[in-house]
């Protein structure tokens, strides 16, 4: 049904798509090695942060309530320390790429499945009590949230120039 | 009113806000001297992005139809042409720093008095015959590329480190 409610929910999915859609165009671009350049000298290598973003929107499926994870593993590596940090296995940038296909397709099919009014209830990290008193803690805030972040880190991706 | 579309608008509006909070962080941390830092070797300066950003909101001002544009001057220096190639007289950096603040004042001021319904308005650059065909043409879908555009370049400027 068209409403205003659903061109605002239609809109922001798009423009998440659109973000998405940025960093899949540098990886269709970048061979397995580019990912290993820095965006900018001393700074993240394009391998961290296509799997920092791959492990921030995993867990953005329980976090909206959409699913459980698909790859947990990549938190330590990803989120909780720093690049280079990392001392276990690590996973190939072809896993990496994977996971990141996996995760975003898992994720936005499930947010196009959210009527307007479900993108207004609340995330899975605050309760049903503090939610009454907090409406904004909802999946739309978060979803714009990583929005942002996804675009913060496009940015810098894009700085590095594919060889091929 | 809270209702499910205002919800909409005010979550859009409160990430809008924050990527300019982010940018007016790193402007309060970065010296004059810093603004001159190229993002990455062989990238804009931050003085450019700077520019640039406050040339592209400046310009959302006749596109959402809130108003006269503020600095139409930056468009040559910082839209049309690369960093470094513009050979005309320079803003200089404190120019610049109050172009960014004086135009995010009046476009965010702006913005917050619309309604819901207004935000699923045409922008100016759509006719309203083929706005009637292609409804998604409207201040919300331009705000949230803007958004996104922002966002991308915040995340390059962070890059640069503050000296003092």
């Amino acid at each position: 049904m068209d409403t205003s409610e659903s061109r605002f929910a239609a809109a922001t999915l798009l423009s998440w798509k659109g973000v998405l859609a940025q960093v899949d165009k540098g990886l269709a671009a970048w061979t397995d090695d580019d990912l290993q350049a820095e965006v900018a000298r001393g700074r993240n290598r394009l391998y961290y942060l296509l799997g920092h973003l791959t492990a921030v929107h995993d867990r953005m499926l329980p976090l909206l309530r959409l699913g459980d994870r698909l790859h947990p593993a990549l938190d330590e590596q990803f989120i909780t320390q720093p690049d280079r940090a990392f001392t276990g296995p690590e996973p190939t940038a072809a896993d990496l790429r994977q996971a990141w296909t996996e995760v975003n397709a898992k994720l936005t099919s499930a947010l196009e499945q959210l009527t307007p009014a479900q993108f207004l209830e609340r995330h899975s990290a605050i309760s049903a009590e503090d939610f009454a008193r907090e409406p904004h803690r909802n999946r739309l805030t978060v979803l714009l949230s990583r929005l942002t972040h996804a675009a913060m880190h496009e940015g810098q991706m894009r700085l590095v120039k594919p060889t091929k």
